[in-house]
């Protein structure tokens, strides 16, 4: 491509075209900015705009306020001894993996893992053994399996695994398993666990010493109403000085971190939006049981939900036998779900899927939800 | 910290200080951003917005066109022949580095090298041998240093290092050494040259296959009107099969990537500002004629600019003895000359230095560029 005036001007300012449309994409509804970060972003959005009175490290910035949100409020929020801001949650895993373990260990985790966790451990060059859920209808997974799992590495390895991890919840199913227990299996084993909180911290109250875990991810711009990439790391003080370690030239740099991470308008964002979130974790409740509603019109509509039921969480996944029906005769294919729901202006189901989808309803609001419900009825009874 | 009314009130929204002052810190003056980005940022801040219609990887997403800019734009601009956008040169040159070398090889840098190289060398666990700069007052770097640190190398370990990386231009004196002669020298021994091009991508024009580098990384926040964190990262066909391959298990997904890297409004900032950046880049005879005007204006007041003379770059390194002298007897002491410049809105130059400090001049113009050498003038008269 020659850089010339015909070609640059394909780039430039673009457009969102489903900005404003009601959305109910699991990857979306926890990142959506309050109107404190949006104006967070204006006012930092210049490049290394943090850095203006920088002692050394981001986490050690006095102005803006960062030093007393990283070493303050975060800790407080997560329930973790130190916490650090990432580049987001699966940077937060790779960081605790490739300092806790070394090149071909063991670490265990959960088949419902997210991809990033698999791929970082395959960056870490790990291996790894999961724990198997109780597959179709329930995808459970029972707390005894990290110890079996940990027993077959020791068979297999000789030694424990360096780490195990439970997604929390997993981003599939919505489902939240028994951590506590698996934390005190994990530690029968002296196996220190991860909890990916991704789904979690910044939508539901999350206290990592409370379940016992030893490390714990979040994502600012899953669930933080951050704007993206950020993540939070939080660590306990028994590893705290294994993952944060100083370099030992440039001794105020920790090396995991690569001196700083999220060194810009991301951080300002989670900072911006951080009370409005703090509060809307209390408010928890009201999400689990618009979730639990939503998931019962759906039913009745002849869709089913999967995973947890009732249901503890705003994500959740539906089987839906009659709109893949639809699709099979449907002018637009698979594709006319994705088509009827864009014309009543809702986005986030994935273009192209019919049988099954994941969706979210988090802070999208009872009058929102009602309105996705009655475009459901009404698509079904068009094509029926 | 209780999570209260009262603690809560200090997160939220925050004002930046300096956002309006004359910009003269070399980490900020090439992340302002352009009009274009701002708008994209408000448009684009959600988090994971860029991802409303992706196809299973970052840099496949066509809409918005995320795949036409690192695919076809980005390898036009900077003459690699893959690149991938990252979270930031830092971690453009880890992803190499953990790619290329395995723990406890031997790389080799030059001693100008940003503090980021060798903390991502550390987290690498590589062992490093620099090669030193001719020391004050040129700091120039002789290419035939890096056949001596190869062959100390050999000597050392038996075998060459994994990797080279030669810093273009280094953070402190903005020297451009010959870049070419070094990648030369290196591939007489087979060793790879990544070339750190956080301070000129997106600056001047930069073209990695021209000078023989294998490897290139530049900054988004810090010289491509970027909101950070965000880089990119070129390589050559040669290598690019090792440092962006795929995960075995999930097999769209780049392991050193972690899947998806700049996954936010920072890619679009960095889309938004392209057009311009790419313009800015043909003008850089004219901010190197700005970079020599101001460096004659301060050598005249009785300052010494270091490192390459006339000088090649708009970063530069000023020694200050008058300045100093000065300072040992202001009431502010060593925080005089920060609050002089900032009482004439003139931020950049780190509070409490005066004996040595450094400045950038790029885009800030010759008016701009004037009133900072008025202040100077003035500052050094007043305290006559």
């Amino acid at each position: 491509m020659a850089l010339d005036e015909s070609s640059l001007q394909k780039f430039g300012y673009m457009e969102r075209e489903p900005l404003n449309a009601i959305n109910i994409d699991p990857l979306q509804t926890g990142g959506i900015l309050t109107e404190e970060a949006r104006q967070a972003l204006v006012q930092w959005g210049d490049g290394y705009s943090v850095c203006d009175f920088c002692p050394g490290t981001l986490d050690q910035i006095k102005k803006p306020k960062i030093k007393d949100f990283v070493h303050e409020a975060l800790p407080e929020f997560i329930g973790a001894d130190e916490v650090r801001v990432t580049n987001g949650a699966r940077e937060s895993k790779f960081a605790v993996m490739h300092s806790v373990a070394n090149e071909g260990d063991w670490i265990v985790l959960d088949n419902l893992a997210h991809y990033s966790s698999h791929v970082a451990a395959q960056r870490a060059r790990l291996n790894t053994e999961t724990v198997s859920s109780t597959g179709h209808p329930d995808y459970w997974i029972d707390p005894e399996g990290y110890a079996k799992a940990i027993e077959n590495v020791i068979d297999e390895s000789g030694k424990p695994p360096s780490m195990a991890l439970l997604t929390y919840p997993d981003g599939n199913y919505g489902n939240l398993p028994n951590a506590k227990k698996v934390a005190s299996v994990c530690h029968e084993y002296d196996v220190p666990l991860l909890l990916n909180c991704a789904y979690s911290i910044g939508r539901m109250p999350i206290d990592a010493n409370d379940i016992g875990a030893d490390f714990v991810v979040g994502s600012g711009h899953k669930s933080m109403a951050s704007s993206g990439p950020i993540g939070v790391l939080g660590v306990s003080e028994e590893y705290s000085d294994i993952v944060f370690r100083k370099s030992p030239t440039h001794k105020k740099k920790e090396v995991e971190l690569l001196g700083c991470t999220a060194r810009g308008a991301t951080l300002m964002t989670m900072i911006a939006s951080f009370p409005n979130v703090v509060k809307r974790t209390r408010e928890w409740d009201r999400e689990v049981e618009n979730a639990r509603w939503f998931s019962e019109k759906l039913e009745n509509l002849g869709m089913n939900q999967v995973g947890d039921k009732p249901h503890n969480h705003d994500l959740m996944f539906f089987e839906a036998p009659n709109i893949y029906e639809i699709s099979q005769k449907a002018k637009s294919g698979r594709y006319f779900l994705y088509k009827e729901l864009k014309s009543r202006n809702i986005h986030g189901i994935k273009a192209g899927l019919t049988k099954f989808f994941k969706l979210s309803t988090f802070r999208v609001g009872r009058e929102n939800l009602s309105t996705v419900v009655d475009a459901f009825d009404e698509i079904i009874k068009k094509y029926e």
